[in-house]
C-alpha cells in the first residue's frame, strides 16, 4: 500500500506586519491597487492542487486524464493556464466551448457535457472537432448519430451513466441518484450496447458517471465506479472497445474549519487498487481513468476582498457588518446554505480583539455571506477577505441591484495582473 | 366605506387556435421571432397594475407617491415607461441611478436606497441632485451631513426606520424585524430627532419603513405604519417638518394558484382610513404616503419562454423535462424555494392529455424550475411559458455555465420590440 505524506497549502491565514498575506502577496496592497470588491486567484494554489492530483495518480501507474471542470471558474486566462498545465477541459455549454476556442485551447482536449444540449451547440462541437461529447440521454444519442451523417464523421462519445448511487451531499448538487435529470440508467445503457450497431456514426470511447459535488466520502465513488466498470465488459461482449472511464468530479472542499477536505492522496490509491481488482475479476483491462475536478482546483485558489461599510450593533441580538458586495458576487450562501471563513486583512485576530458578527452583503434584501463569525475587532473601512471563493463565485455572479461584477486578479510569481476586467456602469446598459 | 370592484388581469392563460396568448399576443410567434430562452414583458399589464394602485389611492383622497422599485426589473426602456406613467423611481445602487440618468429619468423623482451605500455612490447622488436619499444607518447620517458641507447643499433625506415588526414571509426577504441589517431602531431615531440640529446639512423629508417582501397580510403593515407615524409627532415636537411617510413595498404576488395575491383595492382604503384616525389621535396632519411596489408591477407582467429539450421518464419515479434555460435566468426557485406556474404554448391542457412532470433547467447541476406540475402532454421541441417571471428574474440573471443572458421583449399596442438585447458569446469573453 502506498502512503503519501499530504502537504497542505501554506497559503492560508498568514500575517506579515499586521497584513493578511494570501499566496505570498499583501491583500491590502491588492485591495488598494485594484479596488474592492475583488476576486483574487492564485496561480500557485491552482498549480499546487493539480500537482497533488497528478502526484497521487502518477503513483498508481495507471493511465489517466484530468479534465478541469470549467463551470467552477472559466475565462480565457484560465484556459491558457489549464492548457499550460497540460489538463483537459470539461465544458457544459456553447459559451464555455467558445471561451476555450477563443483562448486557442486544443479542441481535441475539450469534452462537452450537459443534460440538455441544444442542436446548435452539438453542431458547434462537431464543427470545431471537440474531442469528446458526453451523451446524457437517448434523445441526444439519436440526435448525434443523425448529425454524424451530415458531418460525415465518426463521433467519439462517452455515455453518461446514472449509477443510482446516493452521495451524501446537498440536494441541489446530488446528481447520481436514480431520481435525477442526469445520465442514462444502467439497464438502458446495456440495451444501447447490445444495439450499438444502430449508432453507426458514433464511436463509443467509454463511460462517464458523476455522483454529485462536495463529496468527502469514498464509498459512493467506489460503488458507482464498480457498477460502471461492468459496462465495459458488456461492451466487450458486443465487440465494442471503450477505453475511458470518467468518474466525474465532486471532490469536496472544507470551506470552514468545521468541514472536512476530501484527500485525493488517500482516496486515489485506494480507488485505483479496488478498480484493478474489480477489472481483473471481470477479465477486462482497466480503462484510462478520468477525473473532472473543478472546485478542488479553483475553490481554494480564490479569495474575495471586500471593504467593510456600515456596522450595526443591535442590542441583545447581534452585530451586523456590511460589505460592498454580497449575493451578486457570491450567491452560494443563499443557494446552498454554503459556509465560508473570513479574515480581516488589516488586523490580526487575538483572544482579546475577537468579536462575533454576522456578515451581510449590500443587496437590498437580507443577503448573508456568513451567518456568524469571529473577526478581529472589525471597523468601517477595514478590508475583509472571504476565503476559498475561487469556485462558483465569479461563474455564478449576477448584476443584481445593477452592480457591476468585480474584477478578477491573478497572482503568479510574486506578481499580479487582471484576469477579468471589472465591469463598468456602461457595461450594465450596453444591451438596453 | 369604499368598496371597489376588483378586475383581475384578463391576460392569463388564454388559448387561440391552440396557441397560448399572453397579453394579446401569440407566444409561439414570439418564440419563433426572437428565439428562446426569452423574457417577455407586457406594457399593458404593467400599466394595468399601476392603474390598480393609482385608482385605489385616488379614492382615498390623500396625497401619495408611487416609487417603482427598480431592483425587481430595471433597464433604460423600463425607465422611459415608468417616467411616462408618472411614477417615481426607487434605486439601490450607482448602477441603477446610472441607468435611470442615462434614460433621462428626472433625478428629482429618484430615491436612493441601500443599507451599505458607498461614498462614491453618495457623491454620485449629490452630483446628480437625486431627489431623496433614504438614510439607513447612523454612519450614513454622519457621512451625508459631512458631504453636505462639501457640496454646499441641504440634502433631503428619509430616515429608514426598523419598526421591529415580524412579517410572515421568507427569511431572506423579511427585513423589518429587530434582527435585521436594515434601518435604524425607533429609540435611535428618536434620539436623532431630538438632536437633529447636529445635522445642519440634512433636511428631514420624512421616514421610511419596509417590513419585507411577498407580504399578503395587512396587519404587519399597519402596525409598522402606526409606529412610524408617532415619529412624525416627535419630529414636530422638535420643530422638524417631515412630510413623507414611505411604507415601502412588499405587496405579495400569487405565483401559483395555491398562493394568495395581495389586493391593494382592499388593503389601501383600510390602511389609509386607519392612518387618518391615528394621525388625528396624534394631532398631526397625515403625511404624503409613499409606496414602493416592484414585484407587484413587474412580476405579473412577465413570462419566460423556453424550448423543451430532453424528456426523461424514470420508471416508478417521475418524468424530467429539461428546458434551454434555468438557474441562470431564474435563480428564485433555488434561492427562495419560489414556486411558478407554467403552460405549454402549443397545446391546450385537457383532462386527457395532462402529465405530471418536473421541470429542470439546463445547468450542470440539479436545477429545478418547477418541482412538479401538470402539463399538456409535453414533447421535445414544444415551447413552454413560465408565468409571472417579470420580477427578480432578469435582474438576478447570471452567466452561469457561460450561457448568454436571454433577450427581453416588450409587448405594447399589439406590437413587440426588443427591450434588452440577447447577449452573445462575444459578450461573455469581453472582459477576459
Amino acid at each position: 500500500m502506498i502512503v503519501l505524506t499530504v502537504t497542505f497549502s501554506n497559503f492560508m491565514e498568514k500575517f506579515k506586519n499586521g497584513h493578511y498575506i494570501f499566496s505570498g502577496q499583501d491583500t491590502l496592497e491588492l485591495a488598494k491597487r485594484y479596488g474592492t470588491p475583488l476576486y483574487v486567484m492564485s496561480q500557485d494554489i491552482i498549480e499546487e492542487q493539480i500537482k497533488r492530483l497528478k502526484n497521487a495518480l502518477d503513483l498508481t501507474e495507471t493511465p489517466y486524464k484530468i479534465y478541469y471542470a470549467g463551470k467552477s471558474f472559466l475565462n480565457k486566462g484560465m484556459c491558457y493556464l489549464i492548457d499550460n498545465l497540460d489538463l483537459y477541459l470539461d465544458t457544459v455549454s456553447g459559451g464555455e466551448m467558445f471561451t476555450a476556442l477563443e483562448a486557442n485551447f486544443p479542441p481535441e482536449k475539450i469534452a462537452f457535457h450537459g443534460s440538455n444540449k441544444t442542436e446548435a451547440e452539438l453542431r458547434m462541437a462537431l464543427e470545431n472537432s471537440i474531442g469528446l461529447i458526453i451523451v446524457d440521454s437517448l434523445t441526444e444519442l439519436d440526435q448525434l448519430n443523425k448529425l454524424g451523417d451530415e458531418f460525415n464523421k465518426k463521433i467519439p462519445v462517452l455515455i453518461r451513466v446514472n449509477p443510482g448511487v446516493e452521495a451524501h451531499t446537498h440536494e441541489l448538487i446530488n446528481t447520481g441518484t436514480t431520481d435525477s435529470k442526469f445520465g442514462i440508467s444502467i439497464p438502458e445503457v446495456e440495451e444501447i450496447l447490445d444495439n450499438f450497431k444502430n449508432y453507426s456514426n458514433l464511436k463509443l470511447a467509454g463511460f462517464h458517471c458523476h455522483i454529485g459535488s462536495q463529496i468527502i466520502e469514498e464509498k459512493p465513488f467506489l460503488i458507482a465506479a464498480k457498477k460502471v466498470l461492468k459496462l465495459f465488459k458488456r461492451a466487450a461482449e458486443n465487440k465494442l472497445t471503450p477505453i475511458e472511464l470518467d468518474l466525474g468530479g465532486g471532490f469536496g472542499i472544507a470551506y470552514t474549519k468545521e468541514e472536512i477536505n476530501f484527500i485525493p492522496e488517500n482516496y486515489i490509491p485506494r480507488l485505483v487498487s479496488a478498480l484493478k481488482v474489480e477489472a481483473e475479476k471481470l477479465g477486462i483491462d482497466l480503462p484510462v481513468l478520468s477525473f473532472e475536478p473543478g472546485r478542488f482546483i479553483s475553490a481554494p485558489a480564490g479569495i474575495t476582498l471586500y471593504t467593510i461599510g456600515v456596522i450595526k450593533e443591535i442590542p441583545d441580538t447581534r452585530i451586523y457588518l456590511s460589505v460592498d458586495g454580497g449575493l451578486m458576487d457570491n450567491p452560494r450562501p443563499g443557494l446552498y446554505n454554503a459556509n465560508y471563513d473570513a479574515v480581516i486583512c488589516n488586523r490580526e485576530i487575538t483572544e482579546e480583539n475577537k468579536k462575533s458578527v454576522r456578515i451581510s452583503g449590500r443587496a437590498c434584501e437580507s443577503d448573508q455571506l456568513i451567518d456568524q463569525i469571529e473577526l478581529a475587532d472589525p471597523r468601517e473601512g477595514d478590508i475583509l477577505a472571504v476565503l476559498k471563493t475561487g469556485a462558483y463565485n465569479y461563474s455564478m455572479a449576477s448584476n443584481y441591484n445593477r452592480l457591476p461584477r468585480p474584477a478578477v486578479v491573478l497572482l503568479y510569481n510574486g506578481q499580479s495582473d487582471i484576469l477579468v476586467e471589472r465591469e463598468t456602469y456602461e457595461d450594465l446598459t450596453r444591451k438596453d
